[in-house]
């Protein structure tokens, strides 16, 4: 394989739940640890799929200007506080609330992120491009060894994905013009979003992001620069 | 020696320029190395003070409102261009300028810097509360080895220290109180906005910042909660 010619590309920008990071297990085995410490029983797997699935009802509350700028955490504490009755988690304290909230600072990393983004990072600047709060993603990249060079995204842009503001404000941050950055991401809408606001574009599927029988972003939707199956495989395609 | 209490205390925020890293010795290397390079000379010393001197005057423009929000790349190349003709640097082109303008991207660290973050790293969040903007930043952690978790200060919160809301901001960004943060820092004006915002203060003298006989900022000139001789002498006292 020939890696691709980078030239005039300084920046990986990154999407961060689902492509860097395998948000439904980590919230499993989370539901898990509660379940052996307090006795409280749930089907975690379909906890973590609801409480994720009211992620796009709340940001859009916050991008329609229903609802002023909200970060993430409080938008997922509102979302937990939602589906406390429907999964019977009201024994749980406030203490035992804000810690399970802060499950999504405590998300694994997929196996290939580390080794990847560390090759990576020898060539290129890594930015996260989340709707993460910094505070989540700073505590996420200390929990699973991520080697970010900054931290930038919605909060820093005060605007939620896939507002273009979000991708220009983050590349302006970083010093560069929009083609001089390639949005990485396991989401196509992501990568098409990028794409018009001018940054490059690579994709990495996960298959499993969403558990058994996912369908959705299987595949590449779209002209993407690059498509990649791990970090590792796009470290190889970048030439790094 | 007994390592301080330092519970409560989430994260350490830290001042860049004279702080972290050697400015002055750094720009006279690049002075050298255009010399070499272009054969301009000039006493890089006195250019190197110079060029620092116009730093606050150009942020006060900034901060006053006389002058729209710029970064500090943009205000340390209008104090170049201003710089020009005085050191004779004419025959430099427009690309060698542009260079000369990055040195400041290329800072190196003071001895201990590096050393002293990686220890401190382990206990608390370390990010930059710096007049320096994002990409300036960004660059000089690659440059020198600089371990931040996020890159915060003025050009995320759009306010100049010592103004109270670059203090502010950091800390609401890293999901915290002020007084969950330390400010670490070789000045003590810095200190004393850090400490009216509400952080807790660490001083690291840089006698050597401006070079022989330096006489302000040689000393802690109010009552800061760490005097520390160096990063790794604070690695000691705040028990990493």
């Amino acid at each position: 394989m020939r890696a691709m010619d980078t030239t005039g590309i300084a920046a990986l920008t990154f999407d961060v739940f689902g492509t860097v990071v395998d948000w439904r297990s980590s919230l499993i085995r989370e539901g898990e640890a509660l379940e052996r410490k307090h006795g409280i029983s749930a089907d975690w797997a379909k906890f973590a799929e609801a409480w994720r699935g009211l992620y796009q009802p709340s940001l859009e509350r916050v991008r329609s200007g229903a609802q002023p700028w909200t970060k993430l955490d409080d938008l997922h504490r509102a979302a937990l506080d939602q589906l406390i009755p429907q999964f019977k988690l009201d024994g749980l304290s406030e203490a035992e609330r804000d810690h399970l909230n802060r499950a999504w600072h405590r998300l694994d990393p997929w196996p290939d992120s580390v080794p990847g983004l560390t090759r990576l990072k020898r060539k290129f600047v890594l930015a996260t491009l989340s709707n993460g709060n910094v505070a989540l993603i700073v505590n996420m990249a200390r929990h699973g060894g991520l080697p970010w060079d900054a931290v930038l995204g919605a909060e820093v842009a005060r605007h939620y994905k896939p507002q273009p503001e979000c991708y220009r404000i983050t590349a302006e941050l970083l010093g560069l013009r929009p083609e001089q950055c390639m949005m990485v991401a396991a989401h196509n809408g992501d990568l098409a979003a990028a794409s018009r606001a001018g940054l490059r574009t690579a994709f990495v599927p996960r298959p499993a992001e969403h558990g058994p029988g996912q369908t959705r972003d299987v595949r590449a939707e779209g002209p993407w620069d690059v498509v990649a199956t791990s970090f590792v495989d796009l470290a190889e395609r970048l030439g790094c």
